[in-house]
């Protein structure tokens, strides 16, 4: 077994600690990176504060950039010392046609999680990125490409995936007007990817403090959306609105500002119901949708992108020793737009 | 002006009396088409029960098939004798996307309505099928294919396309498993169209009683939805499912039925909000949409399919006489499936 140390809640709401644990030796298509950075999402936040007594210790953290330190005997597409990245899935049926797809977050065996999962070989507990090493198998292991800085990065493996999707499968460019509801986490990088593609961005936010942050960012406009006239004057305008906000709110301004056939899609996920008036689908035929996250193809397809175009995530980057005040902070919105720790101090 | 005779409500809740009253004198574009047949639909029978006292004398009714009597100077496809259906649209604005796309329905200057809506020259209000002549506009009505019984065909021209356009758009055909929710007046065409373009298809009742029915229908198999063994065993299994129910229900067990990227079209048109759990639409990116009639190009499609597939609606045919029991049945919800009114009689 492999030795690491990891930030791990050991008592349901208590602040995390260093807890040495070990990972397994490597199977034949295993890869043991050494984390560098690991970005802290909402999720995180939420897993570490409703831990069950029965999950901990739990070592969260599933946004992980680092070097390849060690390989398996099959492994054929990376070598130590090559700088890669982990999201939140670490293995998956590979049968179903979800994984046949590589869209292996939704296998219909369901995906073995970054954390919080159980391996399929040995059904251990999976324990997650704010760690000093992660083995996973090839498949879950992502080449970094060259020119992306690994902090900035860490957060494109579950924020930047789970925006660039969604605009990607709706076919996000040149003549297609996007709306970004929500500008944080999630939302700024959306606003980047929907930008990048060549789309005509809107961003839409509650916060008219936010307006010129989101021009910034990539937004040709911002609409605030307690501003009634200006919300009126959206109807039939969207091709896509993507909406990040992930508190419960109302769906259909949203859905009626979208063009005939224009698609919605929810990457949030609010604790409650969503309730949405019949009408605001049925007239002029508008889609709505979720997504969250996706799989290896579309990593891989994201990070090329990200290269190119040149996109990280607008960071705080914090040592990991400052772990705590990330996640009180991030509990109050007290981040533009992500924090990462640098694992390594 | 033009006189003729309709079933109109004149005091809100009251049953229907005939009325005589005018139609306009025809404009260059303009059809007078003798009503034969007119169907009974759910709207008719709320429009009538819900008329306000500034909406009456109403004559409703809205799915008709009859002959052209007389046309304007610039009408150019139909000629008197010929035998013609109207819908629930009879004119729009027609400079909108969606005028352009033969989708009057979604009109952005809104439709004008067959009944109850204000004509876009004169402003008076529009008076239904529940009569013995219809005058509009050439565009508006529809040549009846020769093969077509025309009581049986009448209300294809709104339950009909309501449930056509759906499965069109969403390209039910050979290789697709397509679930029709509720087997009435919209239902029970939903399965023959399903079928007859070669889908794999699944009806899905509350009703044991209505399985064999169902499978006379076109349906393959029947799935009763209040057991829980047979409905938690549909997971992933549909490409398409078509939700004709018009009272309030829960879409999550649909939701999860479909296949990653599978879509529910809600054609019924509840009086309450949708209440969704976020992760049935996100869990596979599940898409939900409305729809709620079409426009002209699909209307006329639908004829042309519905001949060549001897499609109709299964009717109880009465007299205009009998038109108060007919809307007294249908509030009981007691006709298979569709009443259609003889307004010669």
């Amino acid at each position: 077994m492999r030795s690491t140390v990891g930030w791990a809640v050991h008592e349901p709401g208590s602040p995390l600690t260093p807890w040495p644990f070990t990972r397994r030796d490597l199977r034949d298509d295993d890869i043991a990176v050494q984390i560098h950075y690991c970005g802290v999402c909402g999720s995180d936040l939420h897993a570490v504060r409703h831990a069950g007594r029965r999950d901990t210790p739990l070592v969260a953290g599933h946004e992980m950039t680092g070097t390849v330190t060690a390989i398996g005997p099959a492994v054929t597409g990376l070598k130590p010392g090559d700088p890669v990245a982990i999201g939140n899935v670490v293995d998956s049926c590979g049968n179903c046609t979800a994984c046949a797809q590589k869209r292996e977050n939704w296998c219909f065996g369901f995906p073995t999680l970054t954390y919080g999962g159980r391996d399929r070989i040995d059904h251990t507990l999976t324990q997650g990125g704010f760690s000093g090493e992660y083995v996973a198998r090839e498949r879950f292991v992502h080449a970094l490409p060259a020119g992306l800085d690994p902090a900035a990065a860490a957060p494109l493996l579950c924020a930047g995936v789970t925006v660039y999707a969604p605009l990607r499968r709706w076919a996000a460019g040149p003549g297609k007007t996007v709306g970004v509801v929500g500008i944080g986490g999630l939302g700024h990088l959306g606003l980047k990817y929907a930008h990048a593609m060549g789309a005509h961005v809107v961003a839409l936010t509650t916060s008219p403090g936010k307006a010129d942050e989101a021009r910034k960012l990539g937004a040709a406009e911002a609409i605030v959306t307690t501003d009634q006239a200006a919300m009126a004057a959206t109807k039939w305008r969207f091709d896509l609105i993507l909406d990040t906000v992930g508190v419960p709110h109302r769906l259909d301004p949203y859905l009626q500002a979208l063009k005939l056939d224009g698609t919605l899609v929810t990457v949030g996920a609010p604790p409650q119901d969503w309730q949405i008036d019949p009408s605001s689908l049925r007239y002029g035929e508008k889609r709505l949708t979720g997504s969250g996250g996706d799989g290896t193809r579309m990593v891989r397809d994201m990070l090329a992108f990200s290269a190119s175009h040149n996109i990280t995530a607008d960071i705080e980057l914090l040592p990991a020793t400052e772990i705590n005040t990330a996640l009180d902070r991030l509990e109050r919105n007290d981040v533009r737009y992500r924090f990462v720790l640098d694992m390594t101090q």
